[in-house]
C-alpha cells in the first residue's frame, strides 16, 4: 500500500486508489471510514462489499485505458481486473513509475524519516547501555523494540538483528537464543517506523576490549563505509558509491567478503529504490534517502557492518543517524 | 513465503521451489546456504544471481506444463515466466492448491501453535499486570510485545493493538497516545510468532468496576462467543459458526453492531483458511485452527470482542488460548 498512501495519504491497509487527470478517486471498505476522511485528499468511495470490484466497476465506465502496478498486484488480480474491462478497453502495466517518484522525498517526507531516524538512535543508546553478557539475542532485540515502541514509533522497520560472536558473520541473522558474551562483538541492526517512514541503522559493540584482530577488520569497514559516504553527491552514479567502498575494502584485502550491496532507498518501505550497488542504474538525485552499509563476513569467525540512512544534499551526504561510530566498548 | 516454507521446510525470505512428481527443487541465494541445509528437506540450488531467472531455466529444461501460483506471484513475475518457458510451454495457474493443504494442520503443527498461544497467554499476563491509568496505548503495546519478545517468540504475529475506552469501538484501531484512564475498559488484540507458528487472542480488561451498561454488553458477546465455540466440530459448515454467534448477539439487540465476520484460519501466516463469516464456503474439518472472535461496536461509546484461537477436534473446539474470560477488572 505505500504507492496508494503515496499519491493520497491514505495508510489503512485496504485501499485502492483510482487516478484519472482530473480527479483520484480512493476505494476502502467500512472500517476506514473516519481514517480516509481524516488523511486523504481525494474522492471517496466507502464500499461495503469487494473494493476491488467497485473500483473496476468504477473504471469500467470512466476509461478506456488503464494502467495497473503489474508489479504489485498478483496475476490473479491483473486476470480479473482484465476481465472487468469493457470490451475493446485496454490495461497496461505501470511498473514502477510511482517507485521512480517516491526515490526522491520531498522536503517534508526528509523530515519524517530524521525524525524516525533519530528515535532509532535513541533507542540504540538506550538499548545498549543494558546489554550484558548472558543476555540472549532475543532479549537484547527484545529491549531495543521495547525501547523503539516506548519512544512512539508504531514498531520495527524490519525484524531487528541482534548477532553475537560469529553469528554476526551471517549477514541475516535472525536473534535466536545465543548468548551475549564477555570479549565478543556484538552486531546489531535495527531501525525505526515512525509515522509510516522508516530508519535504517548497524553498530557493532564489542563486551570488553576487542582483540587487535578484531579491531583491523572494524577499522576497515569503517574506512570503507566513511568512502562511501564522500563519494555521494548528487549527479553521481549509485554504483560508484558502492565501489568506492568496494576499492577501500580491497586494499585491505577483505572485498570479497563484502558479499551484498552497498545500500539501498529507505521510505515508506524499508527497500526501495534508488539501488547502491555495482550493477545499479540510478543516478543519484538531491533528496533521495538511502543506506550507506558495507560490511565484512568471515564465516565462522567474525562480521562487522556498519551502515547510516543519509539524505543526498547539494553539499553531500547528510547523516540521519549520528550515533557514533568509533567501536563502542561496553565494559560490564 | 508461506507456501515455500510449508513444502519444503525453508524459511528464508528468498525461496523458490520447483515441485515435480519424483523431486522438488528449492532455489535461493548464498546468504541463506547454511540455513537451506538446514531447513530443506530437498534438493537444493544456491544462487548467486537472480533465483527467479535460476528457477526458470531449470524448469524450462525439465517441463512443458508449469503451474504457477497466480495469487501469490505479481504480475510481472508472470509474465516474465511465460517469457522465459519455452515455445510451446505452458504455464497455469495453481491458485490457492497450497493453501487449501495447508487448512488442516499436522499434530505437530498444532503442537506449535498451541506453543505459540501459550507463549501470547503467558505475555498478556505478564503485561497486563503493569497497566497503570496514564498510560499509553503505546506503551501498553510495546510491554505487550516486549514480554512476547523476552518469553522466546521471534515478534508479534502482527501489530498489537490496545484500544483505550471508546477507541474499542474502532475494530482495527492502531496503539497511539491516547492514555488507559481509570473507570475505562481496554481493548487488547495480540498474537505471538513462534517458530513461524502464529496466535491470535483478544481480550478486554476494565481499569476499576465496569458501569453496568459495559458489564451487560460484555456478557453478550461473551455469550456469542460462547455459541459459537459449541457449534464447532467436524463437518459443521464455518458460516453456521458464525450464525451462532450472530443469532446469540440478535436475541441482545446487538447483531448490527457486529460488522465483521466470526474467525479465520491461523497458522504459518495470521490470516489463512477457512474463513468463517455468512457468505464461507468452507467445511470445518478436525485439525483446522481458527480464530472465533465476534465483536460489537459501539461508535464513540464502547467497543468489546473476545477472541480465541481454537483446534476443531472430533470432540469439538479445543481452545489454544485458555486465559480467563471473565471481565478482568484492573484495581488500580
Amino acid at each position: 500500500m505505500p504507492n496508494v498512501r503515496y499519491l493520497s495519504g491514505f495508510s489503512g491497509s485496504n485501499g485502492l486508489l483510482f487516478v484519472q487527470h482530473h480527479r483520484s478517486t480512493l476505494f476502502t471498505d467500512p472500517r476506514y471510514d473516519l481514517q480516509a476522511h481524516e488523511e486523504a485528499d481525494c474522492a471517496l468511495r466507502i464500499v461495503s462489499g469487494s473494493t476491488w470490484e467497485a473500483l473496476w466497476k468504477f473504471a469500467a465506465r470512466r476509461a478506456k485505458r488503464v494502467a495497473l502496478e503489474g508489479d504489485r498486484v498478483s496475476h490473479q488480480e491483473w486476470m480479473q481486473a482484465a476481465g472487468k474491462l469493457g470490451r475493446g478497453a485496454k490495461l497496461v502495466s505501470l511498473d514502477g513509475a510511482v517507485d521512480r517518484m517516491r526515490m526522491v522525498k520531498s522536503p517534508a517526507e526528509v523530515d519524517a524519516i530524521r525524525a524516525s531516524a533519530r528515535l532509532c538512535v535513541q533507542a540504540f543508546l538506550q538499548a545498549v547501555r543494558r546489554f550484558r553478557p548472558g543476555m540472549t539475542e532475543n532479549e537484547a532485540a527484545a529491549e531495543i523494540d521495547y525501547r523503539m515502541r516506548r519512544l512512539g514509533a508504531s514498531g520495527a522497520a524490519f525484524e531487528t538483528i541482534v548477532a553475537a560472536g560469529a553469528r554476526a558473520a551471517l549477514p541475516h541473522a535472525r536473534p535466536g537464543v545465543d548468548r551475549l558474551a564477555a570479549g565478543q562483538p556484538v552486531l546489531i541492526d535495527m531501525g525505526a517506523n515512525l509515522g509510516g517512514y522508516m530508519s535504517d541503522m548497524t553498530r557493532v559493540v564489542h563486551l570488553g576490549a576487542p582483540p587487535r584482530k578484531f579491531a583491523r577488520l572494524y577499522q576497515a569497514v569503517l574506512e570503507a563505509q566513511q568512502a562511501a559516504l564522500e563519494a555521494i553527491r548528487p549527479g553521481v552514479e549509485a554504483r560508484q558509491v558502492d565501489g568506492a567502498a568496494r576499492r577501500t575494502l580491497k586494499k585491505h584485502g577483505l572485498n570479497r567478503f563484502f558479499t551484498h550491496s552497498t545500500g539501498h532507498g529507505v521510505g515508506l518501505e524499508i527497500h526501495e529504490g534508488p539501488r547502491i550497488g555495482a550493477k545499479s542504474k540510478d543516478t543519484l538525485e538531491a533528496g533521495m534517502v538511502i543506506t550507506v552499509e558495507p560490511g565484512v563476513y568471515l564465516a565462522g569467525e567474525a562480521g562487522v557492518r556498519i551502515e547510516d540512512t543519509v539524505v543526498v544534499t547539494t553539499a553531500g551526504a547528510e547523516i540521519l543517524t549520528p550515533a557514533a561510530k568509533e567501536l563502542v566498548v561496553l565494559e560490564s
